[in-house]
């Protein structure tokens, strides 16, 4: 989905522009300004090299937006109960989500200091909340966008997957391991033990296939001292 | 394990605060400055209600960091090819990691300009990245903490799970919807397609045991007035 920021009655000025920024990071670029405050200097010096997102945010009003969104996402500070116009929706599930749906996606955050109204949350479709301590729930809202848009990003953009070595690969490792046990004389009784330990550890560690190239070569090296 | 956020040469104090305010939303409250700026009125406001972060923050050199920790976690704009240095562990299993230790986890973070010098991140056992857009990747601090914190966070405090209603819940729901196609003289060939369409709509919903009685009481109304 195309993913639309939407600021309703944003106040302070470098909020602006650190959430364009915040945007700009994750690759996003559509900024929709409900309201806002005044932008000037100190907007721009928080948008950082987010300057074109700033520059090409519209002003439009919530009508506007609600009409030519295919699905209105109202953000909260304060998740309320299942029942409630404040229930959340699983914020690491939203990411999923949008990359099964087409059209465009609205992300809509209120003033910093009041969030939006139970009017704005009554329209939405689903409503998330970034789940925090109890103790100190209020967010930054550059800070809360961050943490969405991450969480949108990163499930549309799976991660790169690292290439393991292959299981002859480690056999080979072990192989060599057990020989250098050998040449050195580690007790006999132990080594089963010690080879099954390394074989863990590396099975922990997802070694990858140059990894394994360079502690053998580490084993060919002692290998080499000892028989000198 | 225990999480300890480490800032190395920051040089706005605005960050400094902001990143005490992110890790009390998350629930952390171990902040240790290595070589900081001063602190002064900016960095106090960006805290917000975060003071006593700030305020307990210690000094420390980063040896001491060092040598006190279990893990040392770097954190690097940016990501680096497998084998070297700013190669990233992928961030979206450090909760998972942290989860399963015993012990303290420090999170190191370079300064704003410069990010963590080549020398800091030999000495971390990972590093990890927040993957970001090619055209912007450099994040501001405090978003990055943002971040990682609720990555780490999410990932040690699962998500309340969600009640739904039974399957038999739900077929009285249908059979109910069924008797109002029938009274309505929804055509007959087509009740059936519209019915599986419904159930399939429903079990997409994850509807709640409530959400299926309001349902039922909408379906009972209709009832009623079609009788009168």
């Amino acid at each position: 989905m195309d993913i639309e920021v939407v600021l309703v009655n944003p106040v302070y000025e470098g909020n602006v522009g650190a959430v364009a920024r915040v945007m700009k990071n994750f690759g996003y670029s559509e900024l929709t300004l409900v309201n806002p405050c005044e932008l000037g200097a100190f907007a721009h010096a928080m948008a950082s090299h987010a300057q074109d997102v700033l520059d090409t945010a519209r002003r439009k009003t919530l009508e506007d937006v609600l009409v030519a969104s295919n699905l209105i996402i109202g953000t909260t500070g304060i998740a309320g109960s299942r029942a409630s116009l404040r229930a959340p929706y699983q914020l690491a599930r939203l990411g999923v989500k949008l990359s099964e749906m087409r059209g465009i996606a609205s992300i809509l955050f209120g003033a910093e200091d009041q969030g939006l109204s139970n009017e704005v949350l009554q329209e939405c479709d689903v409503v998330v909340n970034v789940e925090t301590s109890a103790k100190y729930p209020v967010m930054n809202i550059s800070h809360a966008a961050a943490v969405i848009l991450y969480s949108i990003a990163s499930a549309t953009t799976p991660a790169e997957r690292r290439t393991v070595a292959t299981h002859a690969d480690l056999d080979r490792l072990l192989q060599h391991t057990s020989e250098v046990l050998e040449e050195i004389d580690f007790p006999a009784h132990k080594r089963r033990r010690v080879l099954l330990n390394i074989k863990r550890i590396c099975g922990r560690s997802e070694l990858s296939s140059s990894e394994v190239r360079t502690l053998r070569g580490v084993l060919s090296r002692i290998e080499l001292r000892l028989r000198r």
